[in-house]
């Protein structure tokens, strides 16, 4: 076998963004044991940093050792127990893998759906929770990244109040892209990935847990499903002052992540969505130069995943392999239903560029 | 937040090992998409490679995403239903989780048991087997990283045939250490870790499964408890001619996985297990002229992970910390009941070579 040497290739599709190359420097710094005092120093660092990225106090807030949906996978076998009912949130690819999850964890799912491409409507939320008094926790995805959608939390979060149900929110592609205010929401489990706005490469699922959250994992009455993704043991490691051994962390990464938030918190979270608005915005004054529309209503659509409909007999696949092939640029196809139907441009942190936008704006008017 | 820069360490513990530079170049190669075509031909050489190193011809040989209990849990949750009845091999801490996995996954464990520090005993293998004849699957740990033991496997290969059971293997510690032989075997499932013997860091998790294990898996008539390890799924997804999209893969950490892999088949299997076994005998003609005891029996002890009694009198503690703090060498503690006996050090991959050992004997000549 030869050595393997990556094309040089512009990240615009929906993850992975583009990595800073400070990140990649960290990344290849020399590994260190996981018990090494140095490297719970950095552990507790990035702690610190990812409960600022997260807007929250909560105590538990770590990378979980997998990709986001390992994150996904985590906050469900943790909180959930069989019989368990929980109401999911589904009008994406998103929600309907956490309906999958749930329903893997032995718990009764209500699904509270909305047309794929637009948001969940509260009402119908506030239906399920009024018809279902039992349930104990309600799951939504904040950044549908199947189609573009920002879900508005607001409302939403005070429904979770009213009905006095956990919140669990998928975080993946929001987080740093668009506020994500876990304290001011009052969420109790959220889950993100590396490689989106954050501008790591993919391999940690960055996730926070409430103090009522954790609390209800220390109560359970059985073993989470999982002996990975277990919380009471995963959380022991991870605390100051206990540092038991569970599972070997994935070294490199951390250091990774651990520069990628360093990055995040110097530009600013303000900055930083500042920045993704505005660039989404240039995005979409130059594509509708070209007569291309929208997927999603401007008012919820994402401003770090662009969602573009493929314009009437153009060959969806053709396109995104010329720009691939020819520029080196790569963009998203659709997930299961949307296939053939749209592109997804992703602007997700170092992605989130003037000369990025422009380099695919001179493709695609060559390509179309 | 400073950037982080790990402390100079020279790792003999029971892993992470030291790491080629070739491998942390790879490491942090420029970032391309998980359904890029250029990565899934890497995809498809790191499945090539892992089946020479397994020795398999296993079509499903691939890196899970998480660390080496994430590839324990990936092949309890897929080879079990519920009610199914297991024969777990305990005889130190991996035994012991082994039978924790299995039973979350609401299986009957039937423990076979050993006192620490020896291997497994054939004959008690037989009598589990016979007295539960309904056993669809025999658990053993071939490098037991918590004692030092390598377990002989010609006889307990035979007893899983023969009775006609399913045969999971523990390779963490073992793969490309010492021979590995799933094939000759005739393993149905394995796992291991990138950060032992393979000198990659930490994130990936080989595993392979025999052709009569996927159609097991296939087979199922309850869906696997874990979504993210679901291997009908991740096996459509490393599949050519598939490559149906099931979760993002760690995609440098496959970069580097690629190249370790390239360097341990460049130095040739045989020639790697010699040098093990040769740099083993180098360490205990060292460690004896100091005094120090072996706590396995030469004849069962790994050559990549050599167990040393702690003399009567001596700070256990205190002689790590110094060995850190003075020398920069990491070894390792004993863990759960060996806490304060043992000492285990490491000689895996990058971290087997003479001149590393002879740094180990000055220190501890000074420390001691």
């Amino acid at each position: 076998m030869q050595p393997f040497n990556p094309p040089q290739r512009t990240l615009m599709g929906p993850g992975p963004s583009e990595v800073h190359q400070n990140v990649y420097q960290a990344l290849s710094k020399p590994t260190i044991g996981h018990l090494d005092p140095e490297f719970l120093r950095l552990m507790n660092e990035v702690q610190v940093m990812l409960r600022a990225v997260f807007q929250t106090k909560n105590q538990l807030t770590i990378p979980v050792s997998g990709t986001g949906s390992a994150g996904m996978e985590t906050l469900f076998v943790n909180f959930l127990e069989p019989g368990d009912k929980v109401v999911v949130c589904v009008n994406g690819v998103f929600g309907t893998r956490m309906a999958d999850v749930a329903a893997r964890c032995g718990a009764t799912v209500v699904e509270v759906k909305a047309e794929w491409g637009t948001a969940i409507n509260p009402a119908d939320i506030e239906v399920a929770l009024t018809q279902h008094p039992d349930t104990k926790l309600l799951a939504i995805v904040h950044a549908e990244t199947s189609t573009g959608v920002l879900q508005p939390m607001d409302e939403v979060a005070e429904l979770a109040k009213k009905h006095d149900v956990l919140l669990l929110l998928d975080a993946v592609t929001s987080l740093a892209g668009v506020p994500v205010e876990l304290d001011q929401w009052g969420v109790d489990g959220c889950y993100s990935g590396t490689q989106k706005c954050l501008s790591c490469p993919p391999g940690l699922a960055p996730i926070s847990v409430s103090d009522r959250g954790l609390q209800l994992i220390r109560n359970r009455t059985t073993k989470p499903q999982s002996w990975y993704l277990d919380l009471s043991m995963v959380a022991n490691y991870w605390t100051v002052g206990n540092r038991a051994y569970h599972h070997t962390a994935p070294i490199n990464m951390n250091y990774a992540l651990h520069q990628a938030l360093r990055l995040v918190l110097d530009e600013g979270l303000e900055a930083r969505f500042k920045r993704h608005c505005e660039n989404s915005e240039y995005l979409w004054q130059e594509l509708e130069k070209l007569g291309l529309e929208r997927f999603v209503d401007a008012s919820i659509a994402l401003p770090q995943l662009n969602v573009v409909k493929v314009p009437k007999g153009v060959d969806e696949a053709g396109v995104r392999a010329r720009l691939l092939n020819e520029f080196g640029i790569e963009i998203g196809a659709g997930l299961g239903p949307m296939a053939g139907e749209i592109w997804r441009i992703g602007l997700m942190g170092e992605s989130s560029r003037p000369s990025i936008i422009d380099q695919l704006i001179v493709a695609l008017k060559q390509v179309l």
